[in-house]
């Protein structure tokens, strides 16, 4: 017989009321012969106030066995900027080597954008998630004085740049359209830029059927709000990653809909799935968060772990869950999670 | 009598083409007694092919005694990437201590965007122009290797942050109103983060009529497509710049229209005026290159030499003509210049 055994972290802000919904959906999802078992942790901001910890050793051990993560949001304005994103968030991406970032958009039908017109959105960042700026690397000299320096070292590898390159091409080549797109900007950070492009134009050679293009991070920008139907699959450093899926995120149905995995695909750790939203303490504890981001999340969950056609229900459910929004009154947190439940269900 | 003498740079591309309006446009509104000196500089691409030069320090010499510089566009497809950029632009810009750069975005009546509703769009960016991710610090080992390491070193100096940092407050200070938005990305990049984050808090105290705000880079996106209203100026780093002026550029009717001027507020080196665009090698030649964007940068620089009555009287003429598009049949880059010409004489 089948089974998951989840960690579950719901964190901070809405972290709990979202994660909540997840699970319910999760639940009702999963055939009879799954056994679905959750352990919680307390991780977050409380936990960081009570005993100055964001994710010790012991932490991550205990993290480890579980077959995937579930994430709700971290962060909370009590802590000071930094300490928790690179304490906590961070450093579990590093510590289970989760070097595939994925945040896939699409812009379902009924569902709102900033955008004029009716753009076709539907494509996949594969974000880097453990090099880049993101190493940490860097430093502070003369702090608080006039003459204090700070470096940030963006620091990329070939190892690390090919494996995410890989990984991007064969999603592009499951993918009908087969196109990946390489941002960057090779032209100003051309030490980093030559390796990725070097990178990217090798792996090419492996994948004939997919067609490949290259555009710098900042025209990348404008196409996501002039022209999101030329994207495909997009493969990008881990800042630059950071940067274009929220702007993705926004046009094609904004964060509330956004979800994310934190994928080790070897499978030697655990892989962590979240939406892309934060903790939005402003709304927190007043049932007003959509819990969709998440559920979303729960869906490639599933997909990672091999429950392809259960990530497709929920997909479908909160596609038709969707569609029937526009003029509607806004529902309350679990209202929506039970809507997508008996949809996932029936 | 007062005089003008003028650096002009066409470059590559549609540079020529558009930058011949810039000065038929600025010849027309400079009232009799203001002598006009202009010279020109062939540099770019074609320079490059013929003699392996980018950027001098003859050329550097030649430039420096001009009261301004106008270019057009530097770039080509025949030029490998990075080569004109770091070996000109960016020389260019780090040689003149061209700190200030500055990029407004203003969403003119009757200009399309890709945008829905009518957001009302009219902020400026001050971005960093010396420091950052653009140092060009930082190298490659293992060239070619599967062993590759690549790293880009952003360097971020009290001194560098301060000055840009003073002189964005001050926009701001001058504007109705006088709201300063810091972008960056503090909870990740920390040691650049707090050094901008304090240098921020520390000037703004100089200027208590100012309303300050702080976003993340990945949420200005949002923001960007979602709510532009939201901001007056924004201050920024050199690379965060980059990208969000781009999207900037693309909301507020595109880069057709954007003006930038880089800009040494000292007057030690003379500042530069370009349009934000590039070079466009696949509409070079064919008079359809609109040259608003370098119109507008005219205005800019007229106003950096305390010419503000012909840079509104400019801008004023660039909004009529943009307001009056709507409906008619495209005009080539001449036609367009020709009437903006009539109306800044009128
Ligand atoms: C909270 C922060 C550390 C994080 C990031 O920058 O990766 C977030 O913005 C995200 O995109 O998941
Ligand atoms: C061409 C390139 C070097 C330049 C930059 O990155 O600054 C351009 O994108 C710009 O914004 O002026």
């Amino acid at each position: 017989s089948r089974s998951i055994d989840l960690a579950v972290i719901p964190g901070d802000g809405i972290g709990q009321e979202v994660v909540a919904e997840g699970l319910k959906v999760l639940s009702a999802v999963l055939p009879q012969d799954v056994k679905l078992e959750t352990k919680e942790f307390d991780f977050g901001a409380r936990r960081y106030h009570a005993t100055g910890e964001t994710l010790t050793d012991a932490d991550l051990a205990a993290l480890k066995p579980h077959d995937a993560i579930l994430l709700g949001a971290i962060g909370d304005p009590s802590v000071p900027s930094g300490v928790l994103e690179r304490g906590f968030l961070l450093k579990l991406r590093f510590a289970f080597d989760h070097h595939v970032n994925l945040r896939p958009s699409k812009l379902l039908p009924g569902v709102a954008t900033p955008l004029a017109g009716e753009p076709e959105i539907d494509f996949v960042v594969v974000r880097e998630g453990t090099e880049g700026p993101y190493t940490g690397n860097g430093g502070t000299i003369r702090k608080g004085t006039e003459h204090e320096v700070a470096t940030e070292v963006s620091v990329n590898t070939a190892f690390g740049v090919e494996r995410v390159v890989r990984d991007a091409f064969a999603r592009a080549q499951a993918r009908p359209r087969k196109k990946l797109t390489l941002v960057h900007k090779n032209n100003v950070l051309t030490f980093a830029g030559h390796l990725w492009t070097n990178v990217f134009n090798k792996v090419a050679a492996e994948f004939p059927e997919v067609t490949t293009d290259y555009i710098h991070v900042d025209a990348a920008t404008i196409y996501l709000v002039t022209d999101p139907a030329r994207f495909d699959v997009i493969v990008t450093d881990n800042l630059f990653g950071d940067i274009i899926t929220d702007l993705a995120a926004a046009v094609s149905g904004g964060i509330g809909v956004a979800a994310s995995g934190n994928i080790n695909p070897s499978g030697e750790f655990p892989s962590m799935f979240e939406p892309v939203h934060g903790s939005a303490p402003d709304i927190a504890g007043q049932g007003k968060a959509d819990p969709t981001a998440t559920v979303l999340s729960v869906a490639l969950l599933l997909r990672h772990l091999g429950y392809e056609s259960e990530a497709v229900r929920i997909e479908e459910a909160v596609s038709a869950d969707l569609a029937e929004r526009t003029g509607k009154p806004a529902r309350s947190t679990t209202e929506i999670g039970d809507a997508l439940a008996v949809r996932v269900a029936g």
